[in-house]
């Protein structure tokens, strides 16, 4: 049997984990042939593939990105995408893949395997909003990053008696800010979820100053303050149609110091948020991701997605997971309430 | 209502992640009063009794150890322990207590909830072995550690084409070997639950310099290898009755140079695993512990422990969890063999 | 004798060290009262005084910021700021004072000094560009945090072959760019001590993609373009006249990506560079500079800036440093220049 | 020219750094064609000779350890091992060799620079005790190491009211410990250049129960109690007639225990201390020295070593190295007395 291992969607750490897990275990138990595709779903629309052995593997494990490359291309946006890629699997004798990415890349997945493409999907955000799973991996090495930055900025808010606010990644879903703002102690968490009072949030500020202390503000990129809170020229819409701020950080800040009458300095995290080695959590989570894969592959049970459930890898069917982010619940973010100010 | 907190049994980080949880949200939710009793069951028998007010809490969450100290005395080796406790908790008018601690500790616990007294559990131990949770605080912490461990270890036995061997905690369960070997890229890793051939490590070991590579063994401290394979001067038995080799580390060591032909050194992580500052993950697990375990007192549900199921938290019984060591099951073990060698 | 301590300007990872320093060897050597100004020059301004004894600089080795508070207050811009500060020192018997802060701190000290006032100075800055001294404390912590950042980041731009730009402290000096970009294996650095051809870096960029590589640039927030390659609306000047371009990294990609034709991304590093604990070499300088610094207030050396030479903490005149920010030699600059592209 | 790069002696993080420093440099701006001997001077004895091109040195900067090997071969203990280098360099045409290594590589270099080969020295080594640098690469990523621990073992001791002892590298030199230890806020730093007085150390652990707080011992592998105050059993030779322990930290805690009557842990750091990515501090210093041995090489300036004083690199004769152990101070370790305790 030979099978093709691609990435798609922004790099994450763990790509590499999980392709070394599909590998050895495809290899070393089942005896698969491996290869993969490069840049993505380019490499099966343009006929990039690269041989995947044991040896190529070694010594990626610990290595953030990918080795295979990675893009954000879109098969279905491509004339004859299903029929370029059937082609280049063809030319191949590829007889399975498995597919590692988030909502889109499994969603393009999903249609394909609709459409007869044998496949297993492996679930890879770090906003963790993928339905069906637990965590996906690369999550708590984001976290981990945010933790540090904002453990950081307490002592620096503390030392000029000022806010900071930290952005951290999330455009649809609040994980990595509600993980990390409750691991470093923020005084103020704020998640696309649930739209925030800009007036509250000055309140928590405030008392945080009466204690004579400064707060921290974690801020997820994609919350928005309640309506009517904005003036029109502050906001925009994205490609969902969702209400989009160009730096709700920024914003934030401004708004702080404006209605508090007091400093505050906003730092932006971003790309460190993705890059580097994975955390210990997100090597094994990702490895355990491979080889189960690996295992479905063998089975033949495709058109599934592997999962965490509790500390038990799963296989849930890729069609139950399209089209649902995963979203902080209401109660969990108001688990945290006596934290907040 | 007034309740007291106490930290049992060795240090782990996320402890004052918990006492911090359960003061904020037991006095700005439900108004509870609260008291931390010093050095574990110790501060219970003696009335070694310190106040526990918001205030005391600032700061703690990313802090190592435990602001109220903690100990391994047990209550029941100690005369009249039961009814000193009871003193205790009476002159200072104490309902309900919170006692965060490992095996001993909450065994303890659970005798003292038959006994009438009313209390809530909450799970410790680096080692990852106590049943009814999915995980325990500090577990994160100590396989972090552990990793970055071997990935330095790595470099040096490349270096020097020799077997690197780091012996890590575990005296009953594998749980920081198997997660550390795994998440570091182990080349043998060995756990307490399944004795190990020392004939197969070394095998291994030999296959690992064959590819040009140098081996990184992980072994959990309470690992042994197969009946008759040590001498019996290099074993003796440990307060459980278990056999004991003082420095696992050390043994495989030497077997291996003298069984190989090759050169093999010995790293012991030792207490490092268990001391600083919690990872973002278990400052996370060790805070919602402390919240809920506040609820649970909230609710007169006493006699019970709190626990991690999948991403909720959840109680089970004391009793439930009494004399339960929870171990790495077999096919858990068997999922990484492609790894091993 | 009676000593005041106080911190100045942006906060930096160390100052507490140096407090504690200054106090440990006052108090116990020589027998010292110690005594904290509160937020910098202001707390000599307004009589903001707090005892500073040993139990009270206990644990703060450790931790980022500064337990005294800072401000970036000039006496000098304060009518009558020099006799406002005198009254506060008569007022609590204050003989001496040690002033810990970077160029404005030390240049409003050493006014102070010529106008009778006895202090040592201590220099702090996490730009590194204190004249008189080999290395300020801060500057190895930021370099740190800015070289993991880089390591981050080029896993992140070889898994998308687009430019990674990453953003330093460093309005004056290259200090923090130059060191992290040469231990983070950057392929272009830009200090402000040489405006850069953006023709130039743009050959360097294409240079790296054509051995299928992917470059990370690493610019100071103070570097700017040769004259003439910016078009008016991106610039401004600052408030030492030098032009400033709000943004330099956001400038640079754009233009990257509108002059190549390929991807690029900024990050922006920021507050988290001066926040957290300080490294193992911060923590040692800034504790010989306490301790030397509360030396030189032993012996009446007053006007006085302790400093590193070598592995050798000497003392120079506050005089001599007065107005001589240390800047990126351009043969240090040229040393690297094999890694450039 | 062909020049040949080897490294010799234990591994040391940034020994890849100063291999990639020359071959750029080398091949980029000298024309130089590049070999490597494999592992030390095994690889110029046995005729093991690799190419080295700028490709082969891509991405290496951030590894620990050496794509080169490493060993402990002493040319001198061959028969004609002088003889048996020439002619390895002969035959492939190499007219200068590179040698990175310690006191014995370096010793061995000297001695065959003096019979004629070209060659330019690196001082590498952990232990920072090469005489006529400031610093030697390596050295700083172990004390960052090592005060990373310390901090760690801080809240155990605290958590626990016991001593813990730390035993970190230095056979000859206290460096390592003195950093680590005024770093991480050592209560007692002990070194081989001053024997210790037992009692002495036990006061200054009674002292600090005393104020309700925890010692940390940091203690250099080579440090020896006073004369007498080991018993005979206790103590052996080493290979340079040093009076040798197995075991000093064991030692000490055994001893702490008894003489004290309170609870103490020792904690071997072992090789996580040479492993592993070197730190920002040590990747600049290695590329430089790196840089600066081509620079070396083209100027035909042999016998030399590269050398670090204040921030210049500068060369000094490999002579006026030779058998020098650069050792701690008596007065550098004083400087920090007010801490001992």
């Amino acid at each position: 049997m030979k099978i093709a291992v691609l990435t798609g969607g922004g790099d994450c750490p763990g790509l590499n984990a999980v392709i070394r897990g599909v590998v050895r275990k495809g290899v070393q138990e089942y005896g698969f042939e491996c290869v993969g595709l490069r840049d993505g779903w380019l490499g099966a629309l343009r006929d990039k593939v690269t041989p995947l052995g044991v040896a190529d593997v070694r010594g990626i494990l610990t290595r953030g990105g990918t080795v295979l490359g990675s893009s954000r291309t879109n098969p279905f946006s491509h004339e004859d995408g299903v029929g370029r890629i059937r082609e280049t699997l063809d030319a191949h004798g590829v007889d399975a893949l498995v597919v590692i990415g988030g909502e889109d890349t499994l969603g393009a997945a999903t249609e394909l395997s609709h459409q007869g493409i044998n496949l297993v999907g492996v679930p890879k955000t770090i906003d963790n909003d993928v339905a069906g799973t637990d965590y996906t991996f690369g999550f708590d090495t984001a976290v981990t990053i945010a933790t540090e930055a904002v453990d950081r900025l307490h002592t620096t808010a503390e030392s000029h008696m000022r806010t900071m606010v930290v952005e951290v990644m999330g455009r649809h879903s609040g994980w990595i800010a509600l993980h990390a703002g409750v691991a470093g102690g923020a005084n103020v968490i704020l998640v696309p979820e649930r739209p925030f009072d800009i007036d509250q949030v000055c309140g928590w500020v405030r008392d945080r100053f009466r204690i004579e202390s400064a707060p921290v503000v974690v801020v997820a990129e994609g919350a928005v303050p309640l309506e009517g809170q904005m003036v029109l020229k502050d906001r925009s819409h994205d490609e969902y149609g969702h209400v989009r701020l160009s730096g709700i950080g920024e914003w934030l800040t401004r708004e702080i110091e404006k209605r508090t009458g007091t400093e505050a300095r906003t730092t932006v995290l971003g790309h460190v948020q993705r890059g580097g080695t994975p955390s210990a959590f997100d090597r094994w989570l990702a490895t355990r991701f491979g080889l189960h894969a690996a295992d479905a592959v063998a089975e033949g049970d495709f058109g599934t997605m592997v999962a965490l459930r509790g500390t038990e890898i799963t296989r849930v069917p890729l069609d139950s997971t399209r089209g649902r982010t995963k979203v902080v619940d209401p109660s969990l973010y108001e688990e945290f309430a006596v934290f907040y100010g």
